[in-house]
């Protein structure tokens, strides 16, 4: 309530923000995951030990290289490491000391402060697909992603009552030119949801634009002392740190923002075919890259990534919800808890080309993984196609309707009297039914999740109507949540002031679209 | 090979069996997953001694019901029970300690003896589904499933290579006489397949035709001293164990034959509406139906069983792949290990008309629970349609496919000094690629688990093959490996003693349809 307060004086938008926030309209969503349940864990304390000493002698022997950035390689050297050419080579414990500063856990401011997310701990914040260049649905096919389709996976997202963050790219706006869509994308974020959203890392300066916009938004007093993005950072695996990702990284830490320091690795390519290795490597990859967070800014807000995915040794295609993925996974969320950080991995990983049983499959195998591993910031939660190079309409909702069923997992088991439930099976006893005893008519409101989206009936209305499928449930539930959007209130002289912002940036330099 | 030598021996199938064992075609199939990894336990040991208690309390104070089977009673009454009616009440600790004779793992013999699977310990077991009326598949819809359809599951059964057993009702025979049909059923196992398979249950007398045809097939003294089935025994929840399960089991285990003594629950129906209190009646039943099996022949093989599903509280329909069924099967797993019995739960469970994405969703969360919750025994892990009154084709070579993963997640992690693979970090280096290196190329071929049947290939490919969805590509692999099918060699003389059995029996009685 405080933090809303303060928050509220910061943007100093006064009178207008406040009766605005009372005429919103208030979409019901969870805050967050909060796990009442315990983690799985596939290493023992020998093996965590074996690979985090892997890892430091990969950054003592091997180092990673800080591409076309001189500043960095300088940085590096003053903090004690050993620079040769772009190569940094960074002494046993170092890395490990400097990563100390980083926080355990942040709050992700959202305008709602409602929908602000805590990072860390035992919580799950779910976002959506972020970046594909394509889009699908059941009416158009497939095609390159618009504007409009942004807006409208934003809508669906503000939406969804499982998710509990907007995401960034949620697909890549492929009509707007590379060098201005960000500001576009930004702004919708900001006007049609009140979630927590992401800034831009495709270039430094785009960074500043998506620190200059929260500033308008939450008031720049509010944001030079709080977070109010996270935004991805990947590294080049095998160990590279390319400037572009690095100048984003740089801009971000230096203004408290979060970022995910996340390998994007390919198992077999980008990193060795075995899940020891590969997770040698992505230690040593996350443990740089967060040092380096920690150099520009101690106490810096970040998160440890993990994309990892296996690859199809007969065709070289990446694939997805695959076993050796999933324990790469669990042992990286090991690795995140050891080193005390927030932990980013998982989400509706799939390869199939629609929205059908094998995009579910791989998904829930995903999914399922992110809620057993301890992931905190789980990007990609829905939407998610065709190794990422599709968002999906039909998906989207799909995968979002499954997240509740994660939040209920989590809830754990209650073990109070009521939820042992002896006067129930008392009553009940031998050969009765349970359904109109009094323990579940006071219970079955909250007793079991049920989808909003999935087929329930009996097999004659379901084939009176049409024998739809999934796909066909979920074509039919985005449109409706499409009709029913009502955009979140937003007082008028911050959404001035944000166009007027973009319209100003636009302006100032011709359209690039590469 | 002893087991084996000992095997053919008992026989008495001689030269002729040793011929055909020679020339039989083999096809690969995984023995069964050995877990090299923890398992995922949601109770602490304070909730596991509540259950444990409520469990003793609802035997003592509430009591079973053994309906119609005044034999039970007595023998009840002479192991101290309190009986009253068909009430047996069993005081505190009584069932926990007739429980101790059941072995904690044994072997059930398959005719094969490389098909032969250990239940129980770190193994899972899997079988196909059991029990469905109806059959679907893409060329001719949802119809009542015939003797051909039978047959043609028990094919996919043994072709399918992660699939460890051959099940029993795969799907339910209606052309058949219900009196009859267990007979076809039961040869059709023994003959189409050398996997393992179940007995029939829905009668004394046909648990005892099981039992006669066995020794036909694996030679009377063999059968004497061996298991070699594993039988459904269902109990009525709540707490009523009737006359025609309780009469089967009897049969089964005095003849050292393996039951799976499971409570089938739909929560909130045939049991209260909470975890807690379902995993109470859950530990009652079992121990009840155990402690019967202990009385009727002490060491007797036996499965801690459990079927677990949610209800939608609008419909009063089953849900599948849910939450709630989930914490509560992870609770009767650890519950099942508490009492040193091996434990059969989860499948591919799914409430969908089609093998779509909520099929595929729904049954992902379960398979994906069979593994971490410690099932040993996993029925129905393939196959299951529309919460089981489907048996589908396409669904079961999806469904086994998708077990392929779990054998592989069951690896674990290889934490040698190949698996560390720290010299192909060394060898490929910052910005380098790992698909040439040597580590890569000594190990790429057993790295990564691959489907059989799922899309891995380029959109425009895919694209020019006809956009095909996962049941299309199923169908198709439905009818390759029909084609490829060949049937495993059996001592004719073995297959003419079944036919005659088979005969003999037809003709001692009449037709019969309910």
């Amino acid at each position: 309530m405080s933090e809303a307060a303060a928050r509220r004086r910061g943007r100093g938008g006064g009178g207008a923000a406040r009766r605005a926030e009372r005429t919103a309209v208030s979409i019901e969503t969870a805050k967050y995951i909060e796990r009442n349940i315990p983690l799985f864990e596939v290493l023992n304390e020998e093996a965590l030990d074996i690979i985090e000493q892997n890892a430091e002698t990969v950054l003592e022997e091997i180092g990673v290289n800080f591409v076309e950035n001189p500043k960095a390689l300088e940085r590096w050297r003053e903090v004690g490491a050993d620079v040769e050419g772009e190569r940094v080579r960074i002494p046993r414990g170092l890395a490990r000391e400097l990563i100390k500063t980083a926080p355990g856990e942040y709050t992700q401011h959202a305008r709602n402060p409602e929908r602000s997310v805590v990072v860390g701990g035992r919580n799950l914040v779910c976002a959506p697909v972020y970046g594909p260049p394509f889009v699908r649905d059941m009416d158009h096919g497939r095609r390159y992603a618009t504007m409009e389709d942004f807006e409208k996976f934003v809508k669906l997202g503000y939406m969804s009552r499982w998710l509990h963050h907007s995401g960034g790219t949620v697909c890549e706006p492929t009509d707007i030119p590379v060098n201005k869509r960000h500001l576009d994308m930004l702004k919708t974020h900001m006007t049609l949801s009140d979630k927590p959203f992401m800034g831009s890392v495709t270039d430094p300066s785009r960074a500043q634009d998506s620190v200059d916009m929260c500033g308008i938004l939450f008031g720049e007093d509010f944001v030079r002392d709080n977070t109010v993005m996270t935004s991805l950072i990947n590294i080049n695996s095998p160990m590279t740190f390319d400037e572009v990702m690095m100048g984003a990284l740089e801009v971000y830490a230096r203004n408290n923002q979060a970022c995910i320091i996340s390998p994007f690795i390919v198992g077999g390519a980008m990193a060795p075919v075995s899940v020891a290795g590969t997770l040698t490597q992505v230690l040593a990859e996350v443990m740089a890259g967060i040092a380096y967070s920690q150099i520009i800014r101690p106490g810096a807000p970040v998160i440890f990534g993990a994309f990892v995915t296996s690859i199809d040794m007969n065709s070289g295609a990446p694939t997805f919800g695959t076993p050796e993925a999933s324990l790469i996974t669990y042992g990286a969320g090991q690795l995140a808890r050891r080193y005390g950080l927030p932990f980013r991995s998982a989400g509706s990983f799939n390869g199939s080309k629609l929205p059908d049983a094998q995009a579910a499959y791989e998904t829930a195998n995903s999914l399922n993984l992110g809620l057993l591993s301890g992931v905190n910031f789980m990007l990609h939660s829905c939407g998610w196609l065709e190794g990422g190079l599709v968002s999906s309409f039909e998906k989207f909702v799909m995968d979002a309707d499954q997240l509740g069923a994660l939040q209920n997992m989590a809830r754990g088991v209650d073990m109070t009297e009521n939820g042992q439930a002896m006067d129930a099976i008392r009553e009940v006893g031998p050969g009765g039914h349970y359904l109109g005893c009094a323990h579940t008519q006071a219970n079955f409101k909250k007793s079991f999740w049920r989808s909003d989206l999935l087929d329930y009936k009996p097999y004659e209305q379901w084939a009176e109507e049409g024998e739809r499928d999934t796909m066909t449930l979920a074509n039919i539930k985005v449109k409706q949540t499409l009709a029913n959007y009502q955009q979140p209130a937003l007082d008028p002289a911050i959404s001035e002031a944000l166009d007027a912002f973009v319209s100003e940036k636009k302006a100032s330099m011709p359209d690039a679209f590469s």
